[in-house]
């Protein structure tokens, strides 16, 4: 019989935190930085922000700000990628879950809209990239063609299992892309619709058209 | 019976245009500025365009255009004011000559859809107002709220003559404009799609929707 595992020997408790609980605390801290810098520029307009500004609203220093961020394009940048990898993530999972083409769009469109009402993904919409240096443009131009390029493929899913109409999967995506878009621009957290509510009219309208009888063209 | 009128002493011919002449020319230049200048902001973005490519696209140097105008914020204004002034007039025709509520809102995302296919329709969605100053900001915000609530009294008036299902007119007015507006983002002068034919497609997807039968919620 092997003898009892013996107890680790008690270490002495440090006032200092062990290197993980650092990392971790500071990943934290970053986050914050960013969740006020996006409201700020949403509230105010990304040029009218100052990083002096978002320490004010942290209650910290600007060089404190400094160890997290390096400048106010950073953040921008940040804000706009996390905005976008929540919406290829949803859509991956959208896309493992399966089901009808139509079922599919719907769930993604969903998502888009309830991202668009949070402060990162109102960023994307009411900053953009255009503050941004050419390079960092690009990859976030890339990232949108990603997103952008699914609504297509499930559009034309859509079309060939019968559920939407014959039209350019092209043309319907940028409509679908740009009405939930714009949400981030008109949506105010103290409005009278909820994100939920906004999402479900915002769909509907969309799915089935606003005229009683269809209308042939002008 | 009167003496026939004198013919005026004919002026000699002066090198120098006549003051309106002078004021004319200032005016086509002054316009000629502003166009350069939005096609530099839709191809390149506002922060990544400075006077000196608008001088040099224009062939002049940067004192030249100083003559024409203040600063880059006073170009993105007028650019922006330009294509704000272009939609009302266009809504203030439409409204002129009466008609169905829902054929005039059709005329009226038509001239939308073709506005922000030019230079300084793409501008204000490609730029917005975010580099200006609050007072500037606040200005164009009232364009186009003025805008906005012409497309909504449109809407509600065609769902009082039964041409458009009950909806929130606010909504419906948002998912239009998104929609419309962000053909500015993804329209290019050299695309397949002529201004025309987005404005055809764009309109018929959202009045007649996307889904072949009528979507029930998700």
């Amino acid at each position: 019989m092997s003898p009892p595992p013996r107890r680790p020997a008690a270490t002495p408790e440090s006032p200092w935190l062990a290197a993980d609980m650092r990392a971790q605390q500071r990943e934290l801290k970053r986050q914050a930085v960013l969740h006020t810098a996006a409201q700020l520029f949403n509230e105010r307009g990304f040029h009218a922000t100052s990083l002096d500004d978002i320490a004010e609203r942290l209650h910290v220093t600007k060089p404190t700000l400094y160890y997290y961020v390096k400048s106010k394009d950073e953040i921008l940048l940040e804000c706009v990628r996390a905005a976008l990898g929540m919406m290829q993530e949803e859509i991956g999972a959208v896309r493992r879950a399966g089901g009808r083409a139509l079922d599919q769009l719907v769930a993604c469109m969903r998502s888009y809209a309830l991202i668009v009402t949070q402060e990162f993904g109102r960023c994307v919409v009411r900053t953009g990239e255009d503050p941004l240096p050419e390079p960092l443009k690009r990859e976030l131009r890339s990232l949108k063609a990603g997103i952008d390029r699914e609504f297509r493929r499930l559009i034309d899913e859509a079309i060939q299992e019968g559920s939407i109409v014959a039209c350019d999967p092209k043309m319907a995506a940028f409509m679908v892309a740009g009405a939930l878009s714009w949400v981030a621009r008109w949506y105010r957290p103290d409005g009278e619709l909820s994100p939920e509510e906004i999402a479900d009219q915002g769909i509907a309208l969309l799915l089935n058209g606003l005229v009683m009888k269809r209308f042939a063209g002008a």
